[in-house]
């Protein structure tokens, strides 16, 4: 266990070294919890030049244990009560010789990053990139099986939601509902925050839960995952409401589908992230929706919701094995509502079977 | 109602006049929100030379109107699909013929500050600091009036939860039926994660809920808050499970609320931040328990849940007039558990009665 994040901060220091850093200072909290096993609220983490360390604020007596870096991890601890974790680093490291120290740019603040630059003026503050968000792309297995989890843990709640009565509910109690389920089923917690979108607020990913009940002819599209020792994975589906779906419901869903399907088709090896996007995008705006399709049709999962890469037009990359992904393409008519249907999959080669499908409910179109 | 957020502006403006700017950037989000009136996801404010300016990514075609700016402001909202909002202000800035910008360091990252002054190499980039977190610190009589209603929904909520059957449920399901009770009564959502602790875990102000089940003879500390239009409050109290409280616990419990009156009977327009700190942690420290206390013994409430003033023994300033703050102070011993006790009050001057008790539950010692 340990050894992975071990091995994980040997391979950034190697990437360091040959971009002329002795030392790095690794601030995102995702990322400090990618290479220490745990980040606790404000811990940063400094590699080299002497012994890795993970710098805190002091914690309150006796708080909890949560977020707190494996024990097995035998790396060094060290609270800094009255000060910044990150400008204690800087001293620190220059302390112990560095000349240069690589940031993370694009999360430090300028005020902290001026306070580090006086705090260890003979220090060189170099920018580290976005090199740990890279290293998380491609997933080992044991991070894939806690996606596995968090997929199976959001099958199961929604698949309890839809058993139950819908009609006459508000957005925001299913939406609770959901949240309350994942727990049940052993979620850290969501992912993100759940979205439960009926009749005209159907089709919208990101549609915030109202007081909206759902009605009869509604569709009711869902967009919620578990996160499970931090890994979150995501769920998109729509449903409608009552025995009988109107024409332009089957219609719009059996093309939201087809280019949903297209997308997850594309999934392997070597494929540019740009075609993926393509192909769920192509067959929306060739039925004309393409002024209302959302900019990127899918991004990578792991210890972030939405992180490298996205599947969108204009993406640089291609995709490797063992790449966990959503493809969610969906379609929303302003009055109307819309379908949107999520799943994430992780990229196989096809020798190992193709893209492997994480969340299994199904994409048949369900009255409820 | 939108006029409001013009004069915040135009105050903000006049300081950073005063200061040399003739405009400044506002990008944390509590205070684009309290000035524009709402703050869409990942949006800016730009204020001067010309008229203010929200700045927007690109909104997805037909996304919910959560966080959206009140229309009647009449603030001009500007999408810019392809860049950073703060790099196409600084953009607007320039072309707009101003010398200076004044930005939050504090907030704005390494990357997108250097991304600014390459996009607009001639406008000096100053610094705005915490001038509107200050003038954020004393509220209105609309913003306390939405914290007394966040503290209503909270007392309900609470309220409720103690009528229910508590021995053999987990924190973890407590802390989500709280959660749930805030939405049912009105709540925008919890103002921060709700802490459910029992037994050893209790008085932990930020015990994350964990599977452990309510137990006869346990002490059951709960912190909570509603949001409401976006402005957050605090409640924090401790049970005793079952019908005789032991000796120890009727002790610290006393021990703990006297501190807690202590502290709450300092809060007066002129009172020094560390007066109110020492009253509520002198008893405390006098009986033992100076190791184990929090550096913080209560804080600002507002648009965010921890905002300025700290309550602490080396804060500097003094309470204002309509100033809500928290005042709670715990103790925690390791393996046993704790009490902690913790009010939303709003500052008050003595001829309007003192201070305003916003969160009621009783701070009797209740065994449920």
């Amino acid at each position: 266990m340990s050894e992975v994040h071990a091995v994980r901060r040997g391979l950034l220091r190697d990437r360091c070294a040959a971009a002329g850093s002795a030392a790095a200072l690794v601030s995102r909290p995702a990322n400090v919890r990618y290479l220490a096993g745990g980040a606790p609220p404000g811990a940063v983490l400094l590699l080299g030049p002497g012994e890795d360390v993970l710098l805190c604020p002091r914690a309150p007596a006796g708080e909890g244990a949560h977020g707190r870096p494996d024990e097995a991890l035998r790396i060094d601890l060290l609270p800094v009560p009255d000060e910044d974790p990150v400008v204690a680093a800087a001293g620190l490291a220059a302390a112990s010789g560095a000349e240069s120290l690589a940031v993370e740019e694009h999360d430090l603040t300028v005020a902290r990053h001026r306070a580090m630059g006086k705090s260890a003026p003979r220090l060189k503050l170099a920018d580290l990139g976005f090199t740990v968000e890279q290293q998380r792309i491609v997933k080992d297995e044991e991070e894939i099986g806690c996606l596995r989890i968090a997929a199976e843990i959001t099958d199961q709640a929604l698949g309890e939601l839809l058993e139950s009565i819908l009609v006459g509910r508000t957005e925001r109690h299913l939406a609770l509902e959901l949240e309350r389920r994942l727990v049940d089923h052993g979620a850290d917690g969501p992912a993100f925050v759940t979205s439960v979108a009926t009749g005209p607020n159907s089709g919208q990913g990101r549609h915030r839960p109202s007081d909206r009940r759902v009605e009869e002819g509604d569709f009711l599209s869902v967009r919620l995952g578990a996160s499970y020792h931090g890994y979150r994975c995501e769920i998109g589906r729509t449903f409608v409401i009552g025995t009988a779906p109107a024409e332009w419901q089957i219609e719009l869903y059996d093309l939201v589908f087809a280019a949903q399907r297209a997308g997850r088709e594309t999934l392997a090896p070597g494929t540019a992230y740009r075609d993926v996007d393509r192909a769920a995008r192509h067959p929306l705006e060739s039925a004309g929706y393409g002024e209302v399709l959302q900019p990127v049709t899918g991004h990578g999962v792991g210890l972030e919701n939405e992180e490298d890469p996205q599947l969108a037009p204009t993406a640089m990359g291609k995709l490797d094995a063992c790449v966990p992904v959503t493809v969610g393409p969906g379609v929303h008519l302003p009055g109307r509502g819309g379908v949107r249907i999520d799943d994430t999959l992780v990229v196989r080669p096809e020798a190992d079977g193709g893209p492997e499908l994480l969340t299994m409910t199904t994409k048949e179109l369900l009255a409820l």
